[in-house]
């Protein structure tokens, strides 16, 4: 894991002064680091009788597609409002100064189906919970959330109860 | 490729009133259409000896990790302004009403790199066409350019001049 945490770079103040940013783009255009994350991933979760791979707008779409490719299954994606262009159902959620909403079509998944839920990084957690809070409405069963990062200090994961949370990098 | 062509379903008046917006959602969902259509553009081009695949924010996202995954390369990102955390160029291209931006990291392409670029839609080429820029002036090679869905009547594919451009669905 030494070899794929070391493709991630630190970006200091980044989106504003103080915070450090954990970019990923080095790993991803790294073609064995990228292949590798994805394939440890996929192992994770390659019994869990996976139906969809759900990608959070927009770094979570390349874990999602690429995810979803190799368990030879679909792609569906959370969006911002006003992109997606059919039906939607939304959800708003606070953030640490105002709130934000996500969008999903009404069709995206269907009751019953087994839904893993992809994103790059886990920080405070209220992102993805919101995005977990959309497909539960639906009627998917959220089997597993996973993201390529986790930022343990903000203790995200407690958010999800018991669902199974994996990340392959941790810091 | 007509059983792909079902999997995209039409949606009127969007973005705006008048358009008829193709929708690539139902196709991404259904696993077997998405692999297919991911091999498919693999296959085009698995002779090309292509070193990274580069995706157009943020549909274009998905098509280039999944190809990228598929072809055993990495995978870089061309964003709007303000999304990507390091040091980047930038270039700006005219729309129908007004003008837009990308960005790409300094370091996201090495000269020489060959290069594949991905997005979902060719409609006029513009946005492509900016992104091709970009590649070329970080020194890339730019070997092909593909996409999910080519809108024949706008013609954007003249704007490539010489290079392979190639669409898996036309309309």
């Amino acid at each position: 894991m030494d070899a794929l945490k070391q493709k991630i770079r630190d970006v200091p103040d980044f989106p504003k002064k103080g915070i450090i940013f954990k970019d990923i783009t080095p790993l991803l255009a790294d073609g064995k680091a990228f292949h590798t994350a994805i394939d440890q991933i996929a192992e994770r979760f390659h019994d869990r009788h996976i139906d969809l791979v759900v990608g959070v707008e927009a770094r979570g779409f390349i874990i999602a597609a690429a995810l979803a490719y190799r368990l030879h299954v679909g792609t569906t994606l959370i969006r911002k409002p006003g992109k997606l262009p059919y039906k939607t159902h939304h959800t708003t959620y606070d953030l640490e100064y105002g709130a934000d909403t996500l969008e999903i079509h009404q069709d995206a998944v269907l009751p019953g189906q087994r839904i893993l839920m992809a994103d790059d990084l886990l920080a405070t957690g209220g992102t993805m919970t919101a995005a977990v809070d959309l497909i539960t409405r639906l009627g998917g069963n959220v089997v597993g959330v996973t993201f390529l990062i986790e930022l343990l200090a903000l203790q995200g994961r407690e958010r999800f109860g018991d669902r199974e949370v994996f990340s392959l990098i941790q810091f």
